[in-house]
């Protein structure tokens, strides 16, 4: 970012402002201005003086309590996201009939940069439980949703996302580089795949991709079933009928792959 | 906003920023970079520098049409805010009761100041349509859950809305300052409220609070019925009923309402 000319201050105070927005994770929704300071790496008074501005706007609120929050102001203009709300209205009457049809787990994922984030998770009548949840974010290759969305990510993102050694979270976490070129090529082939137990000794999906109106992949929908209780090659067909219907439905919408 | 000392560029380059995000409305969800630089009023040497950085953090994105929109990022930390999805997912199983036991629809409204926000809108099964939308801005008066809100808002909040004269949308919207404190005096001593064909000819709501465990009144529940159809008073005890299971389900939130 160019930090030269009349504008020199307004690289160093964005990173700041928004150094201060990212230090509110689900697991840290609430902070007291000191515990702010301190997670943003911002000095006090800057604080102080930030955090003022965005409550007076509706970015921030102030409880009680002294505690700070997100404010209703910053979910409004959140919701104007196309590849979340605006991609989860479209597709949820489908998620939702695939659900009915199937009584399992149905999701809906986007990736952002080399992550992937669930955009909605619907809950199966007396389905297995699952680890995911909505906004939130996941290695990876280690789901159905994220080896689909890798797979027709740009080469550079693959290269990174193969880079990073992913976890061994159970037995059967595939974490092989050379395995996961091959899974990724096989979800490119069959237009479908298979995650096997990676993420929890319990769990099995099978994912399929979502495209826009110009064929690229935008988003995954997954079915996540119990594993040795439901044949996941029995999901394929529902599932693909579902993605196509998505898609479908994805026409005219602004929606890409975010571009990097 | 104190601009003096060696924070002295902080205050106008946020202001410049959130001028850049509160550009994007649900009308005009999508803009080219001039566009934006028009609608927020920054030079645009500055929108392109602040907008790069934007888009690198997440916060907007650009398609390949060079449209800029709001990116996924800022809608996942938007969801973290207490009064939007927080309140949502504990009074979702009550709206959702609401709605099947009455088959109308149901709405969850906020207070932002002098402006009621919709949180939840379920549709009933053959219900009247209605013209609020999640996420969506209404002036307080015309609507039940406006009326509550505002009923219950401290004074200085309650004199500005009925400083502004409502716009009369239809012959029943009332606008006379006098009749509105009245109404606002009834929803406080009833503990619900009736808004009748205010906003649209066809529709009567009914409207009642939910409350914090700290006996703050944190948003408000209704009812949407067609006028002349279902007689809204048969609705004021399954409306409170829930309203109090609402309450119930905030015990231990953090909620409050939005204290200015």
């Amino acid at each position: 970012m160019s930090e030269s000319g009349s504008g020199g201050q307004t690289g160093p105070v964005l990173t700041r402002v928004l150094h201060l927005l990212e230090a509110f994770t689900p697991q840290r929704p609430a902070m007291t201005l000191s515990e702010l300071s301190r997670k943003a790496d911002v000095p006090l008074s800057t604080t102080h003086r930030m955090v003022n501005q965005l409550i007076d706007w509706g970015a921030l609120e102030r409880s009680e309590d002294g505690y700070y929050r997100i404010g209703l102001r910053l979910w409004e203009i959140g919701a104007l996201a196309p590849r979340g709300p605006g991609l989860r209205e479209r597709a949820l009457p489908y998620l939702e009939d695939l659900r009915e049809v199937t009584r399992e787990n149905v999701q809906l994922a986007v990736r952002e940069e080399t992550e992937i984030v669930f955009v909605e998770h619907l809950a199966g009548t007396s389905a297995v439980p699952v680890l995911t949840r909505v906004g939130g974010r996941f290695a990876a290759t280690a789901t159905g949703v994220g080896l689909i969305l890798i797979a027709h990510a740009p080469k550079h993102i693959q290269d990174e996302v193969l880079n990073l050694t992913p976890e061994r979270v159970t037995a059967h976490t595939v974490t092989d580089p050379k395995m996961l070129r091959e899974l990724l090529a096989q979800a490119r082939t069959n237009g479908f795949v298979i995650s096997d137990r990676q993420l929890s000794a319990e769990t099995v999906s099978v994912a399929a991709p979502v495209h826009n109106d110009r064929h690229q992949v935008v988003a995954a929908v997954s079915i996540v079933v119990r594993h040795g209780v439901t044949n996941p090659h029995l999901l394929v067909s529902p599932l693909l009928t579902s993605a196509r219907a998505i898609s479908r439905a994805l026409v005219g919408s602004p929606l890409t792959p975010r571009p990097r």
